[in-house]
């Protein structure tokens, strides 16, 4: 780990506007033959704003083993459609419920509930499509393509985000224990996060030691951005969270806060926190921008 | 185009058989990692049966060109999987809104609403896992499995069945033209039969112009496939078809039979499937099964 001489927020707003700018080109490029109803709904949650943490996460991972942002990008917006098609299907009428997110409308209540369904499914295709297409134009080797695209297949299916929602909203798949907050987190959340940097660095060219690395920096940093984002659910309001807060006690769901309190889940945050950085430490290159990420989001207030 | 010595039908049901045993190792497979109540539901519509049509496509292919079953089984399940995933998603009540399919209640009859659509989206991911993973321990050179992951992503996407399923149930996509249900039948349903000829080809190696070939034999065959459907949701029973009948006149959907009648529909599945086995004919290689299977689809009663 070096320390970078730019500050960590100009860095991340860097990278956070490449990474709009490019999502902006690609809303303009997805063409007719796609129904036009179908194209608002997707481009409509894939513009409507967000930190961009995963797409970040992924370009600045690659870029760590000296792969440039316009090789990585298409597969870092690959994590982004995926996050967005999964908020999209987590907002619905049969699971969260939810008319807010990211301070604007959610797309059920503007499309109606079958073309949401329809919309975060395209956006999961076109989640393996676009990278897949782009990345077969470029000079990167088939081999890490394939295996950036397991990583990324993962952390959406059966043991990643929605093995997490059935923990998260399934009454039968519910658990007593204090580990279920965990385990429900690692799937919903952290799996996502680590795949981001884990493919970054396969798809950059790092060795299996340094792409294992990243993906226990990345779980640590999933869970951590889990348990802040239970104690802002409870601590912040609507306009500055751009969703409705207080959801979680509504629901009656397990969260960090619900079973160990907010003093304790600040404790938990910046522990996994710890543990994160502590995994960087093996991963030669500079990885002083992740360090610098994990301390800040600990501290966010939105 | 050379004649198989053995009948169509005993080759279709060894591949059948093939198929399905595969699919009952893979459902044992499914590991714990995954919450229980997300695998049975998952597990529950990919082994409700149904005739393994797409899966036998994608194997078939391949085998023209010397690839042996054992090695592009992940393939054809893959689209099993996105078929699968995709029915879920169309029974729902927000979509279609049917009890019936394959003889059997539909997944969010049994498992909910909220768990029928994680099943739906877990399907889709693993669709894309599963292949990327086995196939990545084979020796199939990796480009290829990029070029065949990407042919299965576009089915599925915005310009496979998502925007088909939009076409089809939205009612601001819908058109008065007498090209509408081609329209929505190349999407909904030739995309994915195309796509299942065109990466079995791609897979085990075949060159541009035959993969092409396969594709538009592909297409063909689907339209054929979606005109047949459409006249036996009118002239068969609920017993004879597994799922609802009439439930196209019900919805007001804009079919070939709604818009052309049954004769002229019958005449328009045979002309499809006649231009299907003619892209056969550019193909080297014996492609006696596909013309085979073309003329006993068009003659299929359930």
């Amino acid at each position: 780990m070096t320390q970078n001489t730019r500050s960590f927020q100009a860095l991340f707003s860097e990278a956070g506007e490449f990474v709009e700018a490019r999502l902006q080109e690609l809303a303009e490029m997805l063409p007719v033959p796609a129904p036009r109803r179908l194209r608002e709904s997707m481009i409509y949650s894939l513009t409507a704003g967000g930190k961009r943490l995963r797409p970040i996460l992924c370009l600045k991972a690659a870029e760590v083993f000296g792969m440039s942002w316009d090789v990585s990008i298409p597969m870092a917006l690959g994590f982004e459609m995926i996050h967005t098609a999964s908020l999209i299907h987590d907002d619905l009428p049969a699971m969260d419920n939810d008319v807010l997110r990211r301070g604007k409308a959610t797309n059920h209540v503007l499309f109606g509930e079958s073309l949401a369904i329809l919309a975060g499914d395209a956006l999961m295709a076109w989640a393996f499509e676009y990278p897949l297409s782009a990345l077969s134009k470029s000079n990167v080797p088939a081999e890490r393509i394939c295996e950036a695209m397991r990583i990324l297949a993962n952390s959406l299916g059966p043991f990643g985000i929605c093995g997490g929602q059935v923990l998260d909203t399934d009454p039968e798949s519910m658990e007593t224990g204090s580990d279920f907050p965990f385990k429900v987190a690692a799937r919903k959340t952290a799996v996502l996060i680590a795949a981001c940097v884990e493919s970054g660095a396969v798809l950059g060219g790092a060795d299996q030691a340094a792409a294992n690395a990243f993906r226990t920096y990345g779980n640590h940093l999933g869970l951590a951005f889990q348990m802040v984002d239970d104690i802002l659910d409870v601590t912040s309001s609507a306009e500055e969270l751009g969703k409705t807060p207080g959801k979680d006690a509504t629901q009656n769901k397990k969260t960090f806060v619900s079973l160990f309190g907010l003093e304790e889940t600040r404790w938990l945050a910046h522990n996994e926190t710890e543990k994160g950085i502590n995994a960087l430490r093996t991963i030669e290159g500079d990885t002083g921008f992740f360090a610098a990420l994990s301390e800040n989001l600990v501290e966010r207030t939105r």
